[in-house]
């Protein structure tokens, strides 16, 4: 698919996406809508693709600084013209690398956010072509998810949040390893096509040494009516046309 | 509060409560709608109170068996009461005893089901008055979330399942104590008052060494508008009064 700019319809936030690269889909967006970056705090995305969310996130708060880690050159390469696009390269530090090594990539404690659309499927559970950066963004090719929960536990500070987004099905194996690395999961969102539909998505907070406590939330709905969407996904959405992937 | 008989609106069932001991609330009943008996199957639920979890799983499923274990002499009195006067006696017997001490009062492995309605408020975090079976009941003065996920896993046999109502606040200690126990969490149901407020109880199905796949479930919402049940609720409750509990 050649490259393509989208506008982003917020604040005259553009986007580049295309030529090769993962392109972003719904979740990452309504990752964005969830995750809370306080002002002047710092918020790193892992395997960031072509930097969605830390441009939706520089364009939705008052972070002072929204890092990426993402290991494919093409995408991590994109992600940068994303800042420069959207003159925020000030702002935007787009790591090249492996967040796998991110000990050795960033310092410890040192982020008040993680955020994270990790690949949703286990790498055993599909037919993958591991040469595909695509089937790698959905497949756990290149990254567990221990992986992405263990990254996130060495570039929090304490009391620091992770906000994630994942399979509904994979919820058990979430929850204990977010315990395994002091993660408590402090709220969680299902999303829903419909009001009557199961949960297609599950939005998690976490917070690093947290206190138990959870909050559930009424599920995030995305539609009224087919092709009708809710008020608050409109909200969130600020009228672009959704991905197919719910 | 002096004993009443009330109508179960289900297969002409009745049922004593009252008299000093907790008189069952809306968990119980959503409990035994969401809770799965098949044929033939035995099922035990633990702190059972006056019995209506065996009472209403014995006028719903066909269930072979359907056991309670009961600390509170009064209340185990009233649920053989309810036995008899349901004319189930013969297939229900309600053993008095601590589930704590569940490994003398029954044989491992021997349930197909267990159900559990435990109480869903730490010793610590309310004032209580542990001479009170009412406080008992809500408060974990006799019996801790991990005797009763503990207990479970005694009672059930391999591929069994667990059926619990709790709190959404401690879902995460709960799937900790159920993986702890080699149970897992297959269905979570979150139940709302209104579509749109926070889920206030859930509804948990755990088997006992299952395979990893949650089903996550739409939420089970309660009221339409102020006083008017959806139909979902309508269908479990058959049209009689539900507790202010929610």
């Amino acid at each position: 698919m050649p490259e393509t700019i989208e506008d982003l319809n917020c604040r005259g936030y553009r986007f580049i996406q295309g030529d090769g690269c993962f392109r972003f889909g719904c979740d990452a967006v309504l990752l964005s809508g969830f995750a809370k970056v306080k002002k002047n705090e710092a918020a790193l995305d892992l395997c960031c693709g072509t930097g969605i969310i830390p441009v939706l996130l520089s364009a939705k708060t008052l972070g002072r600084r929204f890092a990426g880690i993402e290991i494919h050159e093409r995408s991590a390469d994109t992600a940068r013209r994303n800042a420069v696009l959207n003159g925020i390269a000030d702002k935007m530090e787009i790591i090249t690398g492996d967040v796998k090594d991110i000990r050795n990539l960033i310092d410890n404690a040192s982020f008040d956010v993680v955020t994270a659309n990790p690949p949703y499927i286990r790498a055993k559970d599909g037919v993958t072509n591991a040469g595909e950066h695509s089937s790698a963004a959905r497949h756990e090719i290149l990254l567990t998810l221990k992986d992405v929960i263990s990254a996130a536990a060495w570039a929090l500070k304490h009391g620091g949040r992770l906000y994630m987004v994942h399979k509904p099905e994979r919820l058990v194996e979430i929850v204990n390893l977010l315990t395994e690395h002091k993660l408590e999961m402090k709220t969680l969102r299902f999303v829903q096509a419909y009001a009557d539909r199961k949960p297609s998505m599950a939005l998690i907070e976490a917070a690093l040494c947290g206190r138990p406590q959870l909050t559930a939330m009424p599920p995030l709905v995305i539609y009224k009516t087919p092709g009708v969407y809710t008020d608050e996904v409109i909200k969130i959405y600020d009228g672009r046309p959704m991905g197919a992937d719910l």
